[in-house]
């Protein structure tokens, strides 16, 4: 697929108000949810949407567990840390966001002119790590911002034992789970207090 | 600041079509740009909208070195890979992502209930490094995005030498290169045929 015609030099628009308010402004982290469903075909363009963001190297490493059956949310919610696992018993839906530690093995396909890397990935661990951290949780920030491009409220959670969900649920492959999302329609009294966010002058230099 | 206010349960918007098509599924990576000048109010606000997506724990640790001087190029050019330097010598502006590795310092102010978590990871540098690395990638992908919602074209480079790039602009701090990022508007024949993704199949699982 070749989007060469998307745009001319110098002719990107901008993001409207109502976007930046959904993505980034006024979108919050939901603790609680509505009864209202989550659709196998939400979750499904969820991924679809997310999957368009760049990655180093074109990798890919982000995989995606959608536990929606009741049996699946049993295995999952012991490994939750306590204060997670009653939001994670009751949310709509929820996504293992996990990376894939043999990635490389796509390259030559996702990377059609360096089929190399694929060897040079399974010589060198190191690397291959560095890149499969990095750039899972780079596409993790995407497919939190994709869930709120589908009108849906994010509640992502660190706290959860990752070697337990791994061999509860990845065990015949390499995936290795990095954050639990819940997703849903925000429910009663969802927000809580938002958080202070660091001063510029603590975050930006120039040079 | 507390936002309680701005959704009753149930009531969130989806990001418009024009909307999906610039952040997401249309926009792409951008090499080479053209000469309109990027402004410093511009890059403040790429990080003022790209600070409100969440991270664990409130913990923030992503900072961003802007190179805007020529002086300032001069000293990062030479630590990128010899097949990024070219693009990152032309681009109208120029970001060096960073992790903080001293983040937990604003552990106090940024999670106010649970303060002692700074000395929690003072002590534990293992925990860390993971939170940091994570959640600084994390952040990468906030940034990424909100670039291209300011109506700007993104070239993200994983390829430099980030001890090198540490050495030359972070030798007073804690910081750690993860990401150089060009930014601008897009330039003649800006990009490259649109690579694969993976099929859902290969990525997406049910439980």
């Amino acid at each position: 697929m070749t989007t060469t015609d998307v745009a001319a030099p110098g002719e990107l628009d901008k993001l409207d108000e109502a976007g930046l308010r959904l993505l980034f402004t006024e979108a919050r982290t939901a603790n609680t949810f509505a009864p209202t469903p989550v659709t196998d075909e939400e979750l499904s363009a969820i991924w679809q949407l997310a999957k368009w963001a760049p990655t180093s190297a074109n990798t890919q490493p982000l995989r995606v567990l959608y536990v929606q059956t009741a049996e699946g949310r049993a295995r999952l919610v012991p490994h939750m840390s306590e204060g997670n696992r009653a939001k994670t018993a009751t949310a709509p839906a929820v996504a293992v966001l996990a990376l894939d530690n043999a990635f490389h093995e796509h390259m030559p396909t996702l990377l059609p002119f360096r089929p190399e890397m694929r060897d040079m990935l399974e010589a060198n661990e190191q690397m291959r790590t560095r890149l499969s951290s990095f750039n899972a949780a780079l596409q993790a920030g995407y497919f939190i911002l994709s869930v709120r491009a589908h009108g849906l409220a994010a509640g992502p959670m660190g706290g959860f034992d990752a070697d337990a969900v791994d061999g509860e649920f990845f065990a015949d492959n390499k995936w290795h789970a990095i954050l639990v999302v819940n997703i849903g329609h925000p429910g009663e009294s969802a927000w809580f207090d938002r958080l202070p966010r660091l001063d510029e002058a603590q975050v930006v230099r120039w040079a």
